[in-house]
């Protein structure tokens, strides 16, 4: 399939006028070709305008039907072979063992959401039967979720499948019945096409409603006409905290707001226990190492921060730790853009007082490429300076060296919310991970034993989520089957005729899903 | 129990100095003794700062103790007996049935969340077992929900029992594991003292921490006060839009967001079928008149809106309905605030163009009552004035006349967020719903078949919640046993010890609780 520079406007492919832009190669900042044409307000407005009108029909169909699109989709984007593949390699200069695995990884979310709408739990579906004996009776009350409306996407650029066009917010959104509407991230706008294509071909072949998709290109105002439009109902973004806090914003102050899931940033901080350190220290060292500079540090789940209380075992941790950094090779980063702010953020950890720099990677040989680096300070630095907390996109992390247990629990307690956080522990130290446990519950949304945070399984109960400034609402995850509930709300039917209610509700239970009814699950 | 003037700020009773403020009688306007002291940000921060050191080991109660807390303040209510009924009615103007049934309500709501506590459905616990054969091995992943953490509460004026100190949001709140700071309501103020320390014996009689929960009197200043404290997590609110905006606006503005479920403003739409009014219209009119002037029209719920087609029928309704609305006796408002509020509201849509008063209620012979109203327009005259969509809280409502069935889909997709829409329906009418329900599915939280809103059942399937306006968070409820999510956020361990975990989480499932165990809802 060729790249043609196109939007899709509810099926149809559209080439906007408005200005032309172009993907650049992320190795040698190279213009790709072709010319991308922007949209327009009537371009945003034409594509909410079809997406309100398809959402009726597509949340109305069967879930089954649902699920084959979302598998339509899946197999659509594993026939762009190569053709794929190559474009993603020359725009994000991720390497084809990481974009091949992550092009699986996209397939089977929109697997796992198809599996999750044939099982029909996703319906939260409740009945709580008719007491007519009672005094006052009580009236039959039937609940089940429906989708929010139509959805507005923003990808991130460090997935730029898995968590794109194609990726967890998409998936979960058309999942839960909402159309969606992407504005494509302009880090592979050609990546973006392609996929966008797969998705309309998947919803021509499946007969889904002509709204039920569209690719927006352009600059920051179409996306903030996309999150202004009155037809959007909820949006997801992953990127930087000051993107998705515009966004938030926006969504704030429309006639009618509405919830912006954006996830944003994280430090992980890392937690290694005394008896761990001693009994494993080089072998979490190597490990740490490997997961610091993974994809370049480019997760958002890297680990930032490594706490540890002072002593021998540490030091040499540190020792071997730096040894495995220092042998790291450069990587090229997503952007120049993202390459110039990991160089400036390494410059602000080089000029805070009290801050070492103990290790750094092979040095870069393009400005695209990227070095890691390791720092150290004291707790007693570290909690004094905000700089030291901020999230510094890339292969950089800095070890707070704490004096006693009270001050490793302080550290704890101090940062901000983050995706993730990380304990090594043996049993010895398990008193200590009971201490540490109530404050990071409220500080990560998952909470990691002697393992590294940078693979985020997809599945029932992963939470890739947490407490602000991780993202805006601590309440959900992007990722697993649980971020289909960011799309979703519950409707409630009373005394409703058994023929006009949902199937989902129909007192025959005839799709077998399991339903809570009169207080207990049951499939009956 | 004498009433004293009193705040409590965790477990001790505390007496303001900064204001002394009263409560009056909603009948003769008089003041009613004692004063209260108002509260200062001292107290806020000493109640914030105590709710903060209570969660962690509040939330770590076995849920069966939790549960023991709630039913103790069920108790104790009881226990209050008649003092508590004849404040209430004075403060209120509400009459003691009416009281006596919204005590019942209020106990059996702690109750109900005492139950679900024990029942161990509200952790939402979810198992993915390792696959130690799979490439790449999947490691163990567990999920459940903890609290927020402390919630403040911002009773109603018109349900002073169930939805104020010891009402539906604090009950969820305190199921969650959250502490709860409440502001009291002004318009009563006694019946919160004594609710208040009915909960706060409770506390001391079941071993609660000590900041599981306060009540702070004062104005709007400590609301803003207590809602800006970093402590708190969430607030639950009932009341204006207007005050509700306020609140939520505030919550956006501080340094770390916060989610306030505001439960705002409603009109109800009821919908009247063509075979449904040849059948049954009288009986409709006779049960609409009722519902309309139940509590004076001081229900969330109230029916204050009703479309029709035009045609014989429904002259015929309006005919009756006019006739019961004249023969209605004034109640009296829950405050003069309010009664004053109405007789604008009802000036407004005497005021408006194309707008006719069908039938008045009995007068009110008091500044402190107010008689019903019904209200006729055509559809045409709705649709171009908003001023006939704003809720005017009391016993007034509006019949929306429409030409043809079109219009009334049109009216249908013209109102606002709505807590509940309303159909009556017969067989023959069931195209025209089927029509209907999917508009009525993106408006209201509940849609009611053959009955009338007023009555909330507080049960699992319950939604009392809506699209903005009605709420300021359509994915909640503030009624029924899914009120609780609004106060939980998930938390993920991953490849976490079998002896650290929780107990709802553990291999053995020690509690015998229902989880989804790799894909499906089991107990083993």
């Amino acid at each position: 399939m060729q790249i043609l520079g196109e939007m899709i406007i509810g099926g149809t492919a559209v080439k906007g006028t408005v200005d032309a832009i172009y993907s650049v190669a992320a190795e040698t900042g190279k213009r790709l070709e072709p010319a991308f044409g922007c949209g327009d307000a009537n371009h945003v407005e034409e594509a909410c305008h079809l997406a309100d009108a398809a959402f009726d029909s597509y949340r109305a169909l069967p879930d089954d039907v649902r699920a084959g699109f979302l598998e339509a989709i899946g197999r659509n984007i594993l026939d762009l072979g190569d053709t794929l593949i190559e474009r993603v390699m020359l725009e994000s200069g991720l390497p084809r063992p990481r974009l091949e695995g992550e092009r699986m990884r996209t397939v089977n979310q929109l697997r796992l959401f198809a599996s999750l709408l044939r099982k029909g739990r996703w319906n939260d579906a409740v009945l709580d039967d008719a007491l007519p004996e009672r005094a006052p009776p009580r009236p039959a009350l039937a609940r089940r979720r429906i989708g929010l409306g139509p959805v507005a996407v923003f990808g991130a650029s460090n997935f730029p499948l898995a968590f794109s066009v194609a990726g967890g917010d998409t998936a979960s959104a058309l999942a839960a019945g909402c159309p969606v509407v992407v504005k494509a991230h302009p880090a592979h706008l050609g990546t973006s096409e392609l996929v966008g294509k797969a998705i309309a071909k998947a919803a021509a072949d499946t007969n889904m409603p002509e709204g039920v998709f569209s690719l927006l290109i352009g600059g920051i105002e179409i996306g903030q006409q996309l999150v202004s439009h009155p037809a959007i109902c909820a949006a997801g973004f992953t990127g930087s905290r000051q993107g998705g806090l515009a966004l938030v914003k926006l969504a704030q102050e429309r006639k009618v707001p509405i919830p912006v899931y954006a996830e944003m940033s994280s430090i992980n901080p890392t937690f290694l226990l005394p008896a761990a350190l001693k009994a494993r220290g080089a072998a979490i060292a190597a490990g740490f190492a490997g997961s610091l500079t993974l994809g370049t540090g480019q997760f958002c789940t890297n680990p930032g921060l490594v706490i540890a209380l002072a002593g021998p075992e540490l030091d040499a941790f540190l020792a071997i730790a730096s040894a495995e950094v220092a042998g790291k090779s450069p990587g090229i980063m997503l952007t120049q853009g993202i390459c110039a702010a990991y160089g400036r953020g390494l410059g602000r950890l080089r000029e805070a007082a009290g801050v070492e720099e103990v290790a750094t990677g092979q040095p870069a040989t393009t400005g695209s490429q990227a070095g890691a680096a390791l720092f150290r300070a004291d707790a007693s630095t570290f909690l004094a300076n905000p700089v030291l907390e901020q999230e510094n996109f890339g292969p950089s992390s800095l070890v707070v060296v704490c004096r006693d247990k009270a001050e490793l629990l302080a550290v704890a307690g101090h940062v901000e919310g983050q995706l993730t956080a990380t304990l090594h522990i043996e049993a010895e130290d398990h008193d200590l991970a009971r201490a540490l446990m109530p404050v990071l519950e409220r500080k990560a949304g998952r909470i990691l034993f002697n393992d590294f945070p940078t693979g985020v399984e997809v599945c029932d109960a992963m939470v890739h989520g947490g407490p602000y400034p991780a993202t805006s609402d601590s309440r959900t995850t992007s990722v697993g089957t649980a971020a289909i509930e960011r799309f979703l709300r519950p409707v409630c039917y009373q005394n409703m005729p058994d023929s006009l209610l949902p199937p989902v509700l129909q007192q025959a239970n005839p799709l077998g899903i399991w339903r809570l009814r009169n207080g207990d699950p049951v499939k009956a």
